[in-house]
């Protein structure tokens, strides 16, 4: 049976509705999406589109009706994408859909709608009062992220044995994949420590995992400049990076038309497109969008609801 | 007229003379190869990989006998890359060649050799008591390294104004670039000092080496998650990265065959491969050989010898 997935439309100023539904109907082929909006707003959207309403689109009837003003920062659209982005929550906690997609809000409309979250992920954490695992890429590569958004100073210190054997043992039970490359944190791996020591806790972490799993899943320190090179990608789907932009840079100089985002170890299931809500290019029908994060945010919500053991 | 350009042969025992050989005819259409070999030794050679002596290849007699053991890290085979090398930068240091480009050295076999240098880069340092700066890649981008084989924990501790200005300036002043990129330190270039506070420095020495050069020579900080993305790579063919593997993961993942290695601001111009001896393969007449490096390696030597003021 097709997996229900609920589906929040992001600022609706943006360019969100336009990717829903322009590929309604590949959508439907996969899943079975369950869209939070209300009919006004719907049809509002649609008419602005100058595009008919696709058939048998299920919603849900998130409150509100504003006008819809392509491209511009409003509080209005700000609250609404944010009541989209809870009903989604709501219908996954409800067990009532298996896995929720969101598409991109903006910032700054969500502070003008007092709104207090930087975005998605933060606004997770905050209602699952848990650490959820940020874990970015396509089908070719996912790179999960061990630290975030912090000053690179503050990375190396984070390098602990236990706090990294916990992320290790979360992330494998939300992807249940059997082969996990992990990255060193310095060049070259360290070189066997002439170049930095903090690989010796990366090393017993992985250690300490796999016993604990009683597989060998997890490979590594592996050399972070060469983790990405053609050879060692055909190795390894998923990668631990230790940093954000170890990760980042070289996932996106790879992949980035179709990455998306996945927040891991959360009791939902939550995938995102990886871009912003394109202001720029909204209710134009340009030729400029593309479909591929969106669809593939879909396709891994659908692969990881299946996997996931909540 | 074309180039003269002195070329170290590198382990004999590896795979450098037949990337020699198997391209001199391609080779000398851009430039004056001079090979830093005798004719003994490259008979030799020549013998073992079965192929005939490509004609009019002219060579410099560097010094040494011995039996090539393909494959093998050896003492003496150590010991004639040393010469070989050293013989090269003899040749740039008397102006008899603009540039010098080397194939790849065993370090194991300089140890063995009691060549106490890591491998080129340093040695050239030690000869000539300068900071060479660092630089890999390809036509498409060339990424500098601010810092290089150190911790990763004392890269933050480095990015510090006048330092990299006169890096900035120095750079400049070998590339000749009107457009070159500088890199945050921080994830999202630190968001404005939420995620650290090293851009400020970064920023500073961008404004004043624009100053100093009376030109917008100079970009950034740049977000280092960006800056390898197809978009922005359009605008960069120099980026310069604050440390190794900022720079090498991205650059390694989409151009690794084609990379390249430079060491500038030296008195003398000297590109290398950027792959080993790969003594798996050496004298095999091997497919899975690629010329791609060395050939990148003396195009870039040419260029670089075109635009240098030494």
């Amino acid at each position: 049976m097709r997996e229900k997935i609920a589906i929040s439309i992001g600022d609706l100023n943006g360019i969100g509705i336009e990717l829903i539904i322009k590929n309604h109907h590949r959508i439907c082929k996969i899943c079975q999406p369950i869209y939070c909006i209300n009919d006004t707003m719907l049809n509002r959207a649609t008419t602005l589109l100058q595009s008919n309403l696709p058939k048998n689109m299920k919603l849900h009837q998130t409150k509100g009706k504003f006008a819809i003003k392509p491209g511009k920062i409003s509080k209005k659209s700000g609250l609404y994408s944010y009541h989209s982005f809870y009903d989604a929550v709501q219908l996954c906690t409800q067990k009532e859909v298996s896995a929720m997609v969101t598409l991109p809000i903006h910032k700054k409309a969500w502070e003008k709608a007092a709104i207090h979250y930087v975005g998605h992920t933060d606004a997770l954490r905050d209602i699952f009062d848990k650490h959820a695992i940020m874990m970015l890429g396509c089908k070719k590569l996912f790179v999960a992220l061990y630290t975030e958004h912090i000053a690179l100073k503050k990375v190396p210190a984070q390098i602990k044995k236990s706090k990294l054997l916990s992320f290790l043992l979360d992330f494998y039970n939300c992807v249940h994949y059997d082969k996990i490359g992990v990255l060193g944190l310095n060049p070259h791996a360290s070189d066997n420590g002439v170049l930095g020591n903090e690989e010796l806790d990366i090393h017993a972490a992985i250690q300490d995992a796999n016993k604990i799993l009683g597989k060998n899943i997890f490979e590594g320190p592996l050399v972070p400049d060469i983790a990405f090179t053609p050879n060692v990608r055909k190795e390894y789907k998923y990668l631990v990076a230790m940093y954000h932009d170890q990760g980042l840079a070289p996932l996106k100089a790879l992949y980035f038309d179709e990455s998306i985002n996945v927040s891991l170890n959360l009791p939902i299931v939550r995938t995102s497109v990886d871009h912003g809500t394109a202001f720029n290019l909204a209710y134009q029908n340009s030729s400029q969008l593309s479909s591929k994060s969106y669809i593939n945010a879909v396709q891994e919500a659908i692969t990881l609801c299946q996997n996931t053991v909540n």
